[in-house]
C-alpha cells in the first residue's frame, strides 16, 4: 500500500459512491482503505465523517477491517454545505497545475466548470491525461473530502475558442454578472457578492486581447485584481474567496 | 539549461540584487539568464521589467547576450507596490508545500512571516534543507518576480511553540487585531479589514485546543472561515484575499 495516497489533501470525509450502499452498509477498498489505515490508523468500532456523492453527510462506524477491505454501517443525516452561485470558465492550466485547481475548484464549492482552449494554452495540455474523465472525478473526489462536501461539480471540455463564447458561453452566462479577471482592466473585483456569478479566468499571460474583446461581446466585465499578478492556482481561491466570503 | 526554470511560476519582474548593480548596468546569469533565453526568448535591444531588491521597478533593455550572461541597462523609476499591513504567523507546512506557500506569500505582499511548531508539524519537516536561509530566499524571489513587487519578506524560524507564543509573540501582535483561523469558532473572519492584523494559521489538522488555548492567551481570537475545511495553501490566499482584497 501507501501509493495512493496524497499526503498533502486530508480526507476529512470518505466520500462514498451510491452502487457501494446497500442497506446503510458501504465496503471500502484501494485507496480509502489505505488512509483508514495508513494515516488515520483506525480499528474495528472506530466512527469515521462520511457522505454519498451528490447526497448527505452523516458517520460509519468501521465493522470489520483488514488490509483487502473494510465494511462500514452509516447513517447520513445532513445536508451537504452550500454550493456556491458561480460557473467558472477557465482556461485549461498546465497539467501539473490543473489537478490542484480542480482539488480547490471542488474544496471551494464550485459546481459548474467549463475548461476551455485560448490562445496561450499549449496544444499539449489537452492531450494530457489528467483530461480522462474518470481522472477528472478523482481530482474533484479529494477536493469534496478536503472540504466535506459531497456534491461533484460537473466539468466540460471546451477545444474551440470562439465557438464556445459566441455560442454557448451566452446561455450559460444567462442572468448572472459576467466579469473577466483581467490585470489591465479599470474596474475592481466586486467583493461579498450577493448574486450569481459568471467567472472567466485567463492562461497564465492572460487573455489575449481579441479573447477579452469576445468575452466582452458575450457580457464580460474585465475586473482586476490590483497591481500584483498572481498565479493562476492562487487566482482560483483569491477570487472565490473574494466574491463569496464563507 | 533547463534545470532552473519552474515553469509553473512566471517572472513578470527580473530581481536584481544591488550588489549586482553598478553605474545603472547589471549583469544576468543562471536561472534568470536561462528564463530571458528559454522562456521569454528576447534578444540585444529588447526591454524587459526589472527591479532591485528592496528598491524601485523599472525597465532594463539588454545591450549585450549569449549564453554565458546577459548585460542590462537599467532604470528604476517606480516605487514597488504597498505590503499587507499583516504579520503571519504560520505553523511548518510539510516542505513540498512549503516552497508553494513561501512563493505565495511573497507574491501576495505578506512582509513579516514566522514560520512556528505546532503539536501537528511533524518534526521531520524542521530537517528541510528548504528551510536553509537561500533556499528560503529562492523561494521568494520567485513569488515577488511572479507579482512585480520587490520588497523580501522577513522570515522567521521558531522551533518552540511555548517560549515563543508566550515570551516573544504578544510584542510582535502589539496593538494589531490578532486572529488564528480555527474551524471551530464561532466568529466570521474579517472582511476588508483596514486594520493592521496578526493572523495565525495552523498546520493541516489545526491547532491543538492546548495550542488555542495559548494563542488566546497571547490576545488571538478564533475565527473560522465557513464549514468547508481548506488545505493550507489554499488558507493562505483565501484568509489574504479576504482580509485584505486588492
Amino acid at each position: 500500500m501507501s501509493l495512493y495516497i496524497d499526503y498533502n489533501w486530508a480526507m476529512n470525509l470518505l466520500l462514498l459512491r451510491s452502487e457501494n450502499i446497500q442497506n446503510n452498509i458501504t465496503t471500502i477498498v484501494g485507496r480509502q482503505l489505505e488512509h483508514i489505515i495508513e494515516v488515520q490508523r483506525l480499528n474495528k468500532g472506530d466512527t469515521i465523517r462520511v457522505g454519498e456523492i451528490n447526497g448527505a453527510i452523516g458517520l460509519g462506524k468501521i465493522t470489520s477491517i483488514d488490509d483487502n477491505s473494510a465494511t462500514l454501517e452509516i447513517e447520513l443525516t445532513t445536508k451537504a454545505p452550500r454550493p456556491l452561485p458561480l460557473t467558472m470558465i477557465l482556461a485549461l492550466p498546465r497539467p501539473k497545475m490543473l489537478r490542484r485547481i480542480l482539488q480547490t475548484i471542488a474544496a471551494m464549492g464550485v459546481k459548474t466548470v467549463y475548461l476551455i482552449n485560448s490562445s496561450r494554452v499549449e496544444k499539449s495540455f489537452w492531450q494530457s491525461p489528467l483530461l480522462a474523465p474518470k481522472a477528472i472525478e478523482q481530482q474533484l473526489i479529494l477536493g469534496l473530502e478536503q472540504s466535506i462536501d459531497t456534491c461533484l461539480p460537473k466539468v466540460h471540455l471546451r477545444k474551440l475558442f470562439k465557438p464556445f463564447v459566441e455560442d454557448e458561453l451566452p446561455s450559460v452566462v444567462g442572468s448572472s454578472i459576467a466579469i473577466v479577471a483581467h490585470p489591465d482592466s479599470e474596474q475592481r473585483c466586486p467583493i461579498d457578492c450577493k448574486a450569481t456569478t459568471t467567472l472567466a479566468i485567463g492562461p497564465e499571460g492572460g487573455f489575449i486581447p481579441f479573447e477579452v474583446e469576445k468575452l466582452a461581446q458575450a457580457g464580460f466585465a474585465p475586473v482586476h485584481l490590483g497591481t500584483r499578478i498572481l498565479r493562476v492556482e492562487n487566482a482560483v481561491p483569491v477570487l472565490l474567496s473574494r466574491l463569496y466570503p464563507a
